[in-house]
């Protein structure tokens, strides 16, 4: 098949609006809308340091390799890709190690920060400790309190992070039926900057994950191909099953999910801009309740252990 | 297993809130919801007189059986069941003779309305005429048009429907993952009044299907069992099958969807209510376009038949 807009031989269909593209128009079309995407969420001013979570994986890998690409004219912005190490052995430390190498190779700053440190336990052995509550509720409750961490203690203006299309439409379907109205409201990217909570950027929330993967391939960027090995447990499976199978009976319907989210979310910020985050009576951290999620389960852990 | 009120035998355990119930304080629990739902719905005024769109089927049957068991101190509010007859040979026929004895029975007038007699096909034809469109498309949207037009020539001030808790939750999804922000908007219950557009009610929409079904069968109601034999084809099983995994994995995703909605909703109503609704070109209905959906479909037929 000939690509829609040279005489190359197409890489991909984009079935969403059904375009056949060659590799070089599709790396463009993929580039063109990151860099629009990024417009629209955020205005970089000089000095702006982007803190990237950066797991090693093909997400935010690309996302790290496209910030850099498309401010690499903007001397006055800086990068760093920050890992949190949950402790999954046999999988984080691989996950590392390629990214390690590869940042090296496009001059990127890396940071890495430890659950362990922060939080006493890796995930490997809080799973083994709690056996009542999936370890990726942890691991999504303290990766995200850390990242956070990590950027004000990097004095990071921004939090960018690799959520992509079909992450992006499974986050909003799913809080929708999880009942979390007040979490569909603080889904980034965030254009109200709250104290303390540094905002989240996504730059790839518009690229379905099949997309990424390619143009990840394409432009040869190293990414670790592991799973996680908790992945089979977590919630989020059972959304992208059913968001998968909808898309492939109606192509363009995580576009529409984000649509409408989007078209919903000035509503929703406009019914909770007065809504005051309270301090964290235990680590001072912004939280919507008296006590932040991690210090929750921080204590629940503490518990399990002096049984 | 006891039932959790008293020393009967349960005849069902309500998952989503933890109770065993015999058969009579599951009738009780049931009647006292959809009380409840019917008062906050709507404030019915002497001389009412209500439509209930009456398949034959469970849920519209116990909706005719449960307004009249409620609304029996009422001498002065009118039921009236009105059945859209789709033509569909061995499943409509058949369904319209078990409701017509019962509804005998019960005493509650029954009129039928053909949707041959007002777009000229029956739902067979049409489905032999039209391959590239499902019949449900047609179906869905000649049987809203007719049911309409019915309640207002017979002068109803509501429309009642059999819409229960799983078709609620998966109306919802649907149209947010359709990106139909604007029919999302206008899904029922209605508690605004839109000239020419008689205003839905939907007394057991926050009752599981299960339980209407078993509710049905306790109280004697006669109902037809028939599926329509287009049933396979249509959109809304594949939201179907996604939440009810879902609702198995976490019991209350249903009643979540709904509670989301039903807090979405004044924001929705508060942006659309300068919305105004024009007046088709051809039938003068209510439509958001130049030409409603439904002369919009039947311009369509005529073009085909005319190949």
């Amino acid at each position: 098949m000939k690509c829609s807009r040279c005489e190359r031989e197409a890489v991909i269909f984009i079935r969403y609006n059904g375009e056949h593209l060659c590799a070089e128009h599709f790396m463009e079309f993929l580039e063109r809308r990151v860099k629009h995407e990024l417009r629209r969420q955020v205005d970089l001013r000089p000095g702006d340091r982007i803190v990237v979570g950066a797991s090693g994986g093909k997400d935010s890998t690309t996302t790290v390799y496209l910030l850099k690409k498309i401010l690499s004219m903007r001397r006055d912005i800086e990068i760093i890709a920050v890992t949190i190490d949950e402790g999954i052995s046999g999988y984080r430390d691989r996950a590392i190690e390629v990214l390690r190498n590869y940042l090296k190779k496009i001059d990127v700053e890396h940071r890495i920060f430890r659950i362990k440190d922060s939080f006493g336990k890796t995930i490997d052995e809080i799973s083994s400790l709690d056996k009542s509550l999936i370890p990726c509720t942890y691991c999504g409750v303290f990766r995200r309190s850390l990242l956070n961490r990590a950027a004000r203690e990097l004095g990071a203006k921004y939090v960018a992070t690799g959520l992509n299309l079909d992450d992006t439409a499974q986050s909003i379907i799913m809080n929708f039926a999880r009942g979390d109205l007040d979490r569909l409201a603080r889904l980034g990217p965030h254009s109200i900057v709250k104290e303390d909570l540094i905002p989240r950027i996504q730059p790839l929330r518009m690229i379905p994950e099949k997309e990424v993967l390619l143009y990840a391939i394409l432009r040869g960027i190293e990414f670790y191909h592991g799973t996680c090995p908790y992945a089979d447990l977590a919630l989020r499976n059972q959304y992208r099953k059913a968001i998968d199978e909808w898309e492939a009976r109606s192509p363009g319907t995580r576009h529409s999910i984000v649509s409408v989210y989007d078209q919903l979310k000035p509503l929703l910020i406009e019914n909770y801009k007065n809504f005051k985050l309270n301090r964290c009576e235990i680590c001072g951290d912004p939280t919507p309740s008296k006590i932040c999620k991690a210090c929750e389960l921080k204590i629940r852990l503490d518990k399990i252990q002096n049984i």
